[in-house]
């Protein structure tokens, strides 16, 4: 049966080794007063144990129970009250919070890696505490310091959950046309009326309230995306005294059957003249959702690596465990009727595939977690503004990227067990299921693609994308000297070339062609990410070098930045062609012909 | 709602434009017998007919519902009894059976473009006519003619199903290590007894006798794949008369929850001294299944295309429906708030990618069917020869290639509905499900690029696969006058001088390293894959350019391949890449430090 072992020696490199995180928050006040290396490393494995202990257990017959609706109730399965009663004792609702308002205040690369266990060891669970922390994020970032007060202290503390509320059954991608509304009230508030799907966690009985963040638009609000606001929708009143008071007018109209998550309750919310609170300014909702949504991506990209790890603990268990057929240089096992299947050499590719983007993505989206601190927490001008920008570009290739290739390390999980891996009992398939929505969620990988080259690269006339190449090559200078480095610095070295001449590429064709954006944008993207991970393996390997013969773990650090040199990176090479290929291909068919 | 339209304009362009099957089932006696174009034609018509009004819609409700076990009794979904003797009394059931007991003697050509639009349709129901067909094939080829005659019609009139009954609890991949015996009866029968797994309808409810081919050892018979024998065991046994017997002891003890083809029962089957017959001789039950393999292996390739197909219908409906953003290059319908979103160039990408992916896939199994047939039914030596040699060949890649293909095909056909391609109602999900079976069963894809690389091509130093680049070479060599076709040459002259190179690579190293062949087996035929695709697309192409203007078919035609030649081709090259990074990469790491 599947268990979940969380990865904290790996997460300890990273932040401790690689990055030097300590040294970065001793140097920004805020932080420095919230978290030092031996609070992180408690942090981490407390998290551990309870993702391992508490929620882990729930992923399985989670699935099979799904969450329940009756009469606009929705009931958890089994355990998960129970569970997230733990959570929030534990404090864990609070970990990223503002300190103001009773939160910890803790910087995002510690909190991204509890957020991977938690993800990791049930997605489905896992969601409810992400999409209340998201709303905790555009309510401290945007509300009024009545609605902050009024709100966080509770939803940090997870008395209370929260919900996103953004997507109408005709407005998906496309908010700029959504139809909820919002008409004032005399005391101040708003009425809010409207339908709206694909609502996470909705509606559930985990928590005593719901905090819902809503879009909507106002009476003669312009149309289009700038015509949008963003309120706090409130399941029970709240009174003056902070108690509940009143049920509001909104109610889960149905939940969704799908392929996976089934766990959670995916919704679909009525607004019924529900009473709401305007965040931030009139028709600036979508910018109150930014800040928030860029946690949510990098978070999202996170939950890809923890499923992915998931999967891939299991694979190799499995793969030490079956026996079947004999291996290619002889007998490993003549005591048994047949070698355990690692010792193939295909089974061995697939788990080295998993093993590398898995870790290629846990550091990835630690140095772009690294970037959203400096932004949020810094008090030098100048790096927030470089934080800000790598921030923007990154945070696309963070959720996209990291679940793309979670989405291929699962398949691979799968095929390891051969036809048992396509049954329930062992759990892999499970995983292949609820991965597929992360590539679809908070923008699908598409929009992320686009929203890369588009809006974080060709609109600034890649002034985001230089400072990125900029850092990376300062990187190459540093090892030039370094002769053990050359088997990961020469190929890093080609991929970056590869990258900027692509840009040009595109970004010269884009001149002529307004489809050329998005006709490359996904390829571009993953030649991004290819290019990133090898930058990331770059890194690491420096530290791994130097400790290496301390202990294996340095060895096999090595080992899989070796793999994804060899067998992984070169695949920017037919991407790059891809995208080349240009746009007029898919042009040379009318709509109606497909 | 999901509905499927059978592709026959495509089919007929492959049988009748691309490969002219009425010249070659012209010059093969049995075959000129069989079937000629207009009988061809009406076949087509009437499969369409009978997989988009009866097949089709058992699918979703068939998922939904599942097979049901009760006390070794399984029940099929609603519905599939019915349809399951509406097809059998089209006669369908035996369209490529034997002649001499009551088949159609078809082509395989023509077969399985039937098996496309019933796999395409419901890939649940297909399984059992599939299976049937399989069994019958073995039986026909290697049984007594006392077994044929007692059990072929009944099987080609689908009175009496069939099932294969290979896998056990510790041996998938590894058949030598069966532990099912049988032991000899006084009456020349054989008492079968062991456990089977993982048996596609190896009960069920359609048919009122379910034929079992069961792999056994017999006492005493050499270890390994070289003891063991194949048995007919029906589950009712057959009177002097034909009629039903008893029952034989052979029971179901449960089927599997599995991720996707719920609605086909995958069974447990237990055999207590079940009376069976020997299929052919002793200890070569591996060989008597060679002759089934090929063909159910091209089938399975088939039902990737056949779902892939179907997945893309409905991606292009929802493409032209769905209302979205406007188009990069400004409103295409400005009377609507957005356009559809097939405007996208990234919606575009996704659905050329399905319709590439699947039409090449369709024109390689229609080719190596074509191979299959000239195999069975030439009676030129030299013919025949040169064909086993290109079934050997292309089988494995077919069946690899096209359900990797498909696989991908139907995740993009998910990721063109986004949030509502992971909800159930549309049906988008459930082809992404039902499709990974087809890369795990009938061997792992992983064990078909071994068989590729190490038994097809390796073993006999390169022989089958000399003829087939031969064959490639000569077409090109064909068109080096056709400027026209210049555009489809050049990058298969490229991609064909790679695989030589690579090819010549892998023998190369594998030399002096037993784990190279494994190392690069599945990159490989996906090289292998996309060349091969690559000389479809020219082969179609030469037909299109031809007839360019007399309909709008042969100008897409033409702007697919050119999709194909700029955008998916290219994937050759990194794979290339990955093949080159070697072996030595997987043995970096201990089994016991993943």
């Amino acid at each position: 049966m599947p268990e979940y072992t969380a990865p904290l020696r790996d997460m300890r490199f990273l932040l401790n080794e690689v990055f030097e995180a300590d040294k970065l928050w001793a140097s920004m006040p805020r932080l420095a007063e919230a978290v030092d290396p031996e609070t992180a490393d408690a942090i981490l494995e407390e998290a551990g144990k309870i993702a391992a202990n508490v929620i882990a257990p729930l992923n399985r017959d989670g699935d099979e129970q799904s969450s329940q609706w009756n009469d606009g109730e929705v009931t958890a399965p089994d355990g998960f009250k129970e569970a997230y009663q733990t959570y929030s004792e534990g404090g864990w609702g609070g970990l990223g919070g503002s300190a103001e308002f009773g939160g910890m205040g803790m910087p995002k690369m510690l909190v991204g890696q509890v957020e991977e266990m938690i993800q990791g060891s049930c997605v489905s669970f896992g969601l409810a505490p992400m999409l209340t922390a998201g709303a905790c994020l555009s309510v401290a970032a945007h509300a009024s310091q009545e609605l902050k007060e009024k709100y966080l202290p509770n939803m940090y503390s997870g008395q209370w959950a929260g919900a996103m509320d953004l997507t109408e059954p005709h407005a998906g991608t496309d908010l700029g046309i959504i139809r909820t509304k919002a008409e004032p009230n005399a005391d101040g508030s708003f009425a809010v009326s409207g339908t709206k799907i694909f609502i996470t966690w909705g509606e559930h009985d985990m928590a005593e309230n719901i905090i819902h963040l809503v879009l909507a638009k106002l009476p003669d609000a312009p149309a289009g995306p700038k015509g949008i606001s963003l309120f706090i929708v409130p399941k029970f009143l709240v009174n003056e005294d902070g108690s509940l008071g009143e049920r509001n007018t909104l109610s889960c109209g149905s939940i969704e059957h799908k392929m996976g998550i089934k766990a959670s309750a995916t919704c679909v919310m009525n607004f019924d003249g529900a009473k709401g609170w305007l965040v931030g300014d009139e028709n600036k909702g979508l910018n109150a959702m930014f800040t928030m949504m860029n946690y949510e991506r990098v978070a999202v990209g996170i939950q890809g690596i923890g499923i992915a790890e998931n999967s891939y603990q299991n694979a190799v268990l499995y793969a030490n465990d079956r026996l079947q057929s004999r291996a290619p240089t002889g007998k490993q096992a003549p005591e048994k009727a047949a070698d355990p299947i690692i010792v193939h050499p295909d089974v061995r590719r697939m788990l080295f595939t998993m093993r590398a983007l898995t870790e290629g993505g846990r550091a990835f989206s630690t140095y772009a977690s690294k970037w959203l601190d400096i932004s949020k927490f810094s008090d030098n001008a100048e790096d927030k503004k470089l934080a800000e920008a790598m921030v923007a570009l990154l945070t696309p290739v963070v959720k996209s990227f990291l679940t793309d290739t979670a989405h291929e390390s699962t398949v691979a999980g799968q095929q390891v067990f051969g036809g048992h891996g396509f049954i329930r009992e062992w759990g892999q398939e499970q995983h292949v299921r609820d991965i597929r929505i992360t590539q679809i969620y908070e923008g699908t990988n598409g929009i992320q693609s686009l929203d890369l080259i588009g809006r974080k690269i060709a609109a600034n006339g890649g002034a985001f994308f230089k400072l990125y190449i900029e850092e990376i090559n300062q990187f190459i200078a540093s090892q030039e000297g370094n002769a053990k480095m050359a088997e990961f610095i020469t190929p890093l070295k080609a991929a970056v070339a590869n990258l900027v001449d692509l840009t040009d590429w595109v970004m010269d064709k884009a001149q002529g062609n307004a489809n050329e954006i998005g006709a490359s944008s996904v390829e571009f993207l993953q030649v991004f990410g290819y290019t990133s991970f090898s930058y990331m393996f770059a890194m690491s390997s420096v530290v791994a070098l130097e400790k290496e013969g301390s202990e294996p773990f340095y060895a096999n650090k090595l080992a899989t930045a070796r793999f994804f040199t060899k067998r992984l990176l070169p695949r920017y090479i037919s991407l790059s062609e891809a995208v080349k290929g240009g746009a007029d291909c898919l042009y040379g068919m009318e709509a109606d012909q497909f």
